[in-house]
């Protein structure tokens, strides 16, 4: 089975004089190749009809499938609704669908609809609308002589729900695809060298058509397993049963799949186990409390947090004894050991969890340099605490002391699984 | 002067298939533009001969200079050499500057040079040998009919060095760049095109070398003017006198330029005015004290936080009446009024602001629809609250709170601006 050829073009200035890191991009091409579709070039050209007409051009010549992003804004500057229409020789005219969705988009905001806004339902009389629930443009399908253009919008969120909710899903339907199929496993807490050491038998057991693949992140290490087959549900099944195999090795490193993200594994937990949590965030600034809350359902097991950054909320919201503070300083064991214990108790939860740290760049010393951080987590029954060694950059201590404090959450709920010390 | 136009070619599989993202080709044409060359398109191909010639002969037919990245790795599927050796017509031959550069970067690391390593020495006859102070593939610098390709590899710090080293510096010997100067101008609050249709006539009265780009993202408009000339000098001074212009059309929503973030303007803002914040976040969860602390320095303003999302928190933590969340709810004018002022004088700040809303998506019901959110500013003279009706996305409707209430502490910062209403 030949594999449909999808070329990616990117039409913006932004995007070509390097002031926007082009993601999108990134994000289509892994989402084609999910479903067995290849992309074979990808092209970013600037704002000028001249060019854009050439690149639409090139691209029919090459590929099946020519994905476009950007420049359907409502300003002049905005040309690639105009050149589809030259490319495909159609007229531009309202279309009456396009105007509905964006009228009662603009009518549930309050807003009154302008007639720039009005123009962006204009659209090529030769394409298909493509609803875009989350924005004021559009998206074009066209078709001709079995090759497929589609026209999103270059807004990352409003791009990414035309793609899952629509495109995707009609190419599927069109073309024919080979079939790949990945899984991702998730590990916390572990390095990539020593998860690899750890592995390594299992690794050089896989089949040649099952490749493996690491992929690093802040605290985290994702395995990714491609395989490659014709039989969706062969291949699915030998991937699981390979993952059964890796769990006997690293299993206690494993918090999740796929999409799955630490704060929703933790929150899924804390809801199974019908249990509350509270936070004291010190040098993490309400960033993990974010990480929480970003999960739909949060209020379930959720309850609330406090950020006594200023010394004094830390005794006088929270009630951390003065001596404390005095005797061993806001960065230390016994400060986000009481900080743990006392949210627990004063925001009525099960369990209590603290962060204190330097974050940086300054407020370091020599015994506390930047990057040390506390974290602790109490349940009542007992409280555990962690010191960690970071790095030298604020944002990067501010996720790191996050993921790492999550994790303690999630080994702390796992009864079954050893607690590292 | 006409602007030499550059071509970056990206060559690898892990780029086209989405496995990595390409920042390469950002930096390097935020790089050209300094200098005044401009990149025209951006091309990225698989590790394929065919494709690689392809894109070469198409990539010499439109620019001036070609810069090409990765394929230079000293396995099989590397191809970018024998490629460009086809290209030009020329033999590949060992060069000999290229392997001492290489057998002395191994033997200062002690590593045996393998024959694989010392094959990356050998270059095609017709090129120029680019050093790499930081790795083993060297670069290499092709001219024909004036018009200059190079080729370097895709690890960014080795590409980065060898560009700042000795790309950029030759192009600008061997081509006569034009100057161009990009600002941009950061609004907060408006549409784009409510903002489009209140700068009309500035924008229409703009000279033909400066162009305008509209570049919108969450509740944020970024105006980007870009400059062309042959003086840097009278460009700035060029851009500074429109900008001050713009002010008076739409000055108040004028944030400030170039890499400035709304959080660090507003904490620029209280650090000036010696104030301090405290945050009571419902709805945003933390989100907006992690934007806030997020600031290197925040800890000179910034006193704390306290996220009652659980209702019994709103009352027992901060005090708000239980009737007023009886006869209003959690979501309400009254109910975010109370908690701004209420942690304002808690948290003992000179400022207090509060987030309440349905992020969704569950939670809504007919008169208060997932979106609906109220924010309040406090600071012992006046409170200021705002209700927004937001989207139907929880993380959407998290940021989009964030950026409206971090403006909201900007405009009551900012005396001198009229409170839109």
């Amino acid at each position: 089975m030949s594999k449909s050829k999808a070329e990616i073009l990117t039409i913006g200035d932004e995007i070509l004089y390097g002031q926007l890191l082009d993601t999108n991009s990134q994000w289509m091409s892994a989402e084609l190749d999910k479903v067995g579709i290849k992309t074979i070039r990808k092209t970013t050209v600037s704002d000028s009809r001249e060019d854009i007409l050439t690149a639409l051009k090139e691209a029919e010549a090459r590929a099946d499938i020519v994905l476009i992003t950007g420049g359907l804004g409502p300003t002049n500057d905005d040309l690639t609704k105009p050149c589809l229409a030259e490319h495909f020789s159609c007229e531009i005219a309202m279309n009456e669908a396009a105007l509905q969705e964006v009228s009662s988009l603009f009518k549930s905001k309050g807003l009154e609809l302008t007639e720039v806004n009005k123009m962006q339902a204009a659209l090529p009389v030769c394409c298909d609308m493509i609803s875009n629930k989350l924005g004021s443009a559009p998206g074009m399908w066209f078709e001709r002589n079995g090759k497929v253009f589609v026209s999103m919008p270059g807004v990352p969120h409003e791009m990414k729900k035309m793609m899952v909710d629509t495109v995707i899903p009609q190419l599927q339907q069109i073309f024919q695809t080979d079939i790949i199929f990945h899984k991702i496993v998730k590990t916390i807490g572990i390095g990539e060298s020593w998860l690899a050491e750890m592995i390594r038998d299992w690794e050089n057991s896989l089949p040649s058509h099952i490749k493996l693949a690491y992929l690093p992140s802040m605290g985290q290490v994702k395995l990714r397993l491609t395989a490659i087959g014709d039989n969706i549900d062969e291949l699915i099944t030998e991937v699981d049963e390979l993952i059964e195999s890796l769990r006997t090795y690293v299993g206690k490193y494993i918090y999740g799949y796929d999409n799955d993200q630490i704060e929703e594994v933790v929150g899924k937990m804390l809801f199974d186990q019908s249990k509350t949590i509270a936070l004291a965030e010190s040098c993490t600034g309400g960033y993990v409390s974010h990480k929480i809350t970003r999960v739909a359902g949060s209020s379930e097991y959720y309850q609330g947090s406090v950020v006594p950054y200023h010394n004094s909320l830390k005794i006088n919201i929270l009630g951390v004894s003065e001596q404390t503070l005095l005797d061993h300083g806001a960065v230390s064991e016994q400060t986000v050991y009481e900080m743990a214990n006392l949210v627990r108790k004063k925001f009525n939860a099960d369990i209590g969890v603290a962060t204190s740290g330097i974050a940086g760049p300054g407020g370091g010393s020599p015994d506390k340099p930047v990057g040390t951080v506390w974290i602790a987590y109490a349940d009542g029954e007992q409280t555990i605490t962690r010191k960690l060694q970071l790095w030298k950059d604020r944002e990067i201590n501010i996720q790191a002391t996050a993921v790492a404090l999550l994790n303690l959450i999630r080994i702390s709920l796992s009864k079954s699984i050893e607690i590292k010390q």
